[in-house]
């Protein structure tokens, strides 16, 4: 018997599946091995897998196949349908792009981000600007298209890209709610903050000792180092597919936290990853749930597990061993002191948990103006300069740390960063319901054990793969609807908080 | 005005060799940094590769553009004709096999290399022969269908595959002359050698130490490590195409020239990639011109530069640097000694470069007689350790260290062994005409100048990458056909000299 048009798709899906994981090892390798001479190689063959990819996934055999199982899903389990609707998701947003378009903004971000390198670099934003207001109109362009394949609005397309089914709407009522509670609890916790500094932490931390450290702890959560690596790099990111997930980390040998934190934020995107249903590993409906959803898992295990006394409870005594330290700066409540420590800074990156969603609003906002030329690219670093100044009462001094900061732009991500603070309000919400079903968390962590947590998040989270749309995933884990409330209660519960109360 | 299609078939080869590179990439990290339970992963990755690249090869485009410009190649330079005959070359080959034959060829070799690697530790035969049978009736398969394609037998076909050009006339010839001359040859250099056989070199030598020297001196060779990698493998090694060059070697903690002399041969192959000629680096002309003349590069290097006094004379003093040692088994004539030690041994990858050719000649006979039918595989065991007896006057006491040492037949590479014997014919033969041309080679050497050298290389072999065949790229390089004459003369000359003629 010849296979029916889904098996067929499968095998397809599944050839697709295995030109991504190359794709992610030849990223990896350019981050983490690559000679510094060979990018122009790399990128060479970067653009052949991807047109090859994009080739494939948009062949009109596919179309057919997908036509041809649609008209007839009988005898298909709801998996296999998730599955279908996520392959026409998936073609749907390669083929509403035309090539010549896709082509031009591969061309038009190259040079924009070599430009950004340079003027980041001069603090000089008009040797950035033509290239930025290139890429503007070419993702606006690309907006346009999206959105009409989608039938969404222009801005919802981009976002729909990254966090699927979360629309500006949803994004809007957050940020909202954000921008209501958020400054005065930033004003007050610094201020409380400020009268009981934690006894500082110096010294020098080894980068082998720190990697001892790391790999110990990855290992008690559950990372496989068979299937997976942690290597060093400029930046922290995670790269490969479930099976060999691949984990980077910055180490600074100055700061004992820096790597550690880094490595866990990777290890909860990688968590997440090993996770995902094994039977679905190679198909659309077997991936994470998009960028808000991978974001939440990275800082429920950074932000929320890491950052709390329980957690530390544990560490402690392995920086201890590591470290060969035991001064009165290595309690666990100055520990914590540190990890937790609330300030106003211009960077994104060195951002805590508390004014981290202020940056992103405010790149949120400006970056939705561009695109409806609502703001001109020569007026970005006042407007930029005065959003930071309204938010966190700051200003920078120059545009490298202002506007210049990110990459993110120059590459053509728009509608990416909302997923960041979407992230930390899908993780509060997550967490918080985590609690009240698994009451003992807290004892478990402290012993090092986590079990308890990733039991429940592979049942309510990983399992569930790209079945079905976040909102839908949310409700099934929280029975809420997604809001800005839990985290709300979240940073007010831990950060208002008296120093001494759990202390004890 | 558009492209025409000699410019059209340029395009779509450098797409081609984009992915080639990619595969290149997907090796090298399987074999140096992957997890070892990630294996399943990456073989699907490599098979998807490989099907795309042979699918984008052989589709009817291809041949089309091939043959509409052959129809008219007025206006094409010389250049662009080889590249043209290369192009078909490659399709040729390609289009030969049928996909159903390739894949069952892939799936008998995966599994048969599994068994290969159990029946080697467990010396056992009986366990590999089943699988070492579908293997070679599948090569037989393929090597007919290749032959009729190309308009040569069957086995000459496979040859061309790896050595383009050279046909079994060839190697029967070189062959004949190799077996009247070595055995003879060899007895009476191991009869004076062990008349005076050099003092003992023993010690621990770091791994960190070793990688420093050998670093040393790939600099000094002119690796760009801007552009390439030196990495550590159970096998040594060269993956990457030029602009980003991969080299392995495998050090052994008691032993300090066995990293070192990996490495230079291994750095061989890499200096003749980085040579190939930079304007046709993405085309199939730029390439290198088959596995017979890489390797006579990679010999070249750690076979007759290496392992000669001007480059002990030069190397001696950093290896005094880098591991502090200066005792009299460090003198010049002493090292030297070690590294031209001739040695009846029955492990091909462990002989001497005057065995060596032995070893290799008993597997292509075994090898077109296992094709032919004539030499049934029940029966290989006993062909081998007869052949040893013959040849080499000593046999295995197992199949570990007899029929079963090598992976190249479990993996269905059949015609790829004589390229090591005439890797070493042409790397004497060119050594004979540049010693020639550059008188003071050896001077140049001794002081650590490659120039003279890779001047010579660059101009004679590098610089052509596969623009004439291999026959005629020697007759231009040396003026004489290949044959195995220069090669005698060379180990004569070598291993027959007194001790202390050049040891003043």
């Amino acid at each position: 018997m010849s296979a029916s048009p889904y098996e067929q798709l499968e095998e397809e899906f599944k050839r697709l599946h295995a030109l991504r994981g190359a794709l992610s090892l030849l990223r990896w390798d350019a981050a983490v091995m690559m000679p510094r001479g060979s990018a122009d190689v790399r990128g060479e063959q970067l653009a052949a897998l991807e047109t090859e990819h994009h080739a494939l996934l948009t062949a009109p055999r596919i179309s057919r196949l997908l036509d041809r199982a649609q008209a007839n899903t009988q005898g298909l389990e709801d998996w296999q349908i998730a599955n279908l609707r996520e392959m026409r998701r998936e073609r749907d947003h390669a083929i509403a792009t035309p090539v010549s378009l896709i082509s031009r903004l591969t061309k038009a971000v190259s040079q924009a981000e070599v430009c950004w390198q340079d003027a980041r670099a001069k603090g000089r934003f008009d040797l950035f600007a033509p290239h930025l207001e290139d890429v503007v109109h070419l993702v606006r362009d690309k907006a346009a298209l999206l959105g009409q394949a989608l039938n969404l609005a222009p801005y919802d397309a981009l976002v729909d890209e990254f966090s699927p089914g979360i629309t500006t709407a949803d994004i809007d009522a957050m940020f909202k709610a954000l921008s209501r509670r958020l400054p005065a609890l930033i004003r007050e916790v610094i201020g409380a903050q400020e009268s009981r500094p934690p006894r500082p932490i110096e010294g020098r931390f080894p980068h082998a000792k720190q990697r001892a450290l790391i790999i110990e702890v990855m290992k008690q959560i559950g990372f496989s180092f068979d299937r997976g690596r942690l290597d060093e790099s400029e930046h922290p990111f995670t790269e490969g597919v479930p099976g060999d997930i691949r984990v980077t980390t910055r180490l600074d040998v100055a700061d004992p936290f820096t790597g550690l934190l880094g490595a866990m934020h990777e290890t909860g995107h990688a968590m997440y990853d090993l996770g995902l249903p094994q039977d679905w590993r190679d198909q659309p409906v077997g991936r994470d749930r998009g960028m808000a959803l991978e974001e939440s898992q990275s800082l429920l295990m950074e932000m929320i597990v890491c950052r709390s006394r329980p957690f530390v409870r544990y560490v402690q005594p392995l920086i201890a061993k590591h470290f060969g330290l035991d001064g009165a700066e290595w309690e666990v409540e100055n520990v914590y002191a540190h990890l937790t420590r609330v300030r106003r800074g211009l960077i994104r990156v060195d951002a805590d948990e508390l004014t981290y969603p202020l940056h992103v609003l405010l790149r949120y906002e400006l970056e939705k103006r561009l695109l409806s030329g609502e703001l001109a690219v020569r007026d970005l670093p006042e407007a930029w300069n005065e959003g930071m100044q309204q938010r966190l009462g700051i200003r920078p001094g120059n545009d490298t740390e202002g506007c210049l900061q990110d990459v993110h732009w120059a590459v053509g991500s728009f509608g990416y960063f909302p997923s960041y603070a979407l992230g930390a309000m899908i993780a509060a919400q997550l967490y918080e319901s985590l609690r009240n079903d698994v009451p003992t968390l807290d004892e478990q962590l402290s012993r090092g054990e986590f079990g308890g947590l990733f039991e429940w998040l592979g049942a309510h989270v990983y399992g569930l793969g790209a079945k079905v749309p976040v909102q839908d995933l949310l409700r099934g884990a929280t029975r809420k609807p997604l809001s800005a409330s839990a985290y709300i209660r979240y940073v007010e519960g831990k950060y208002l908080a008296p120093a001494a109360s759990e202390a004890a």
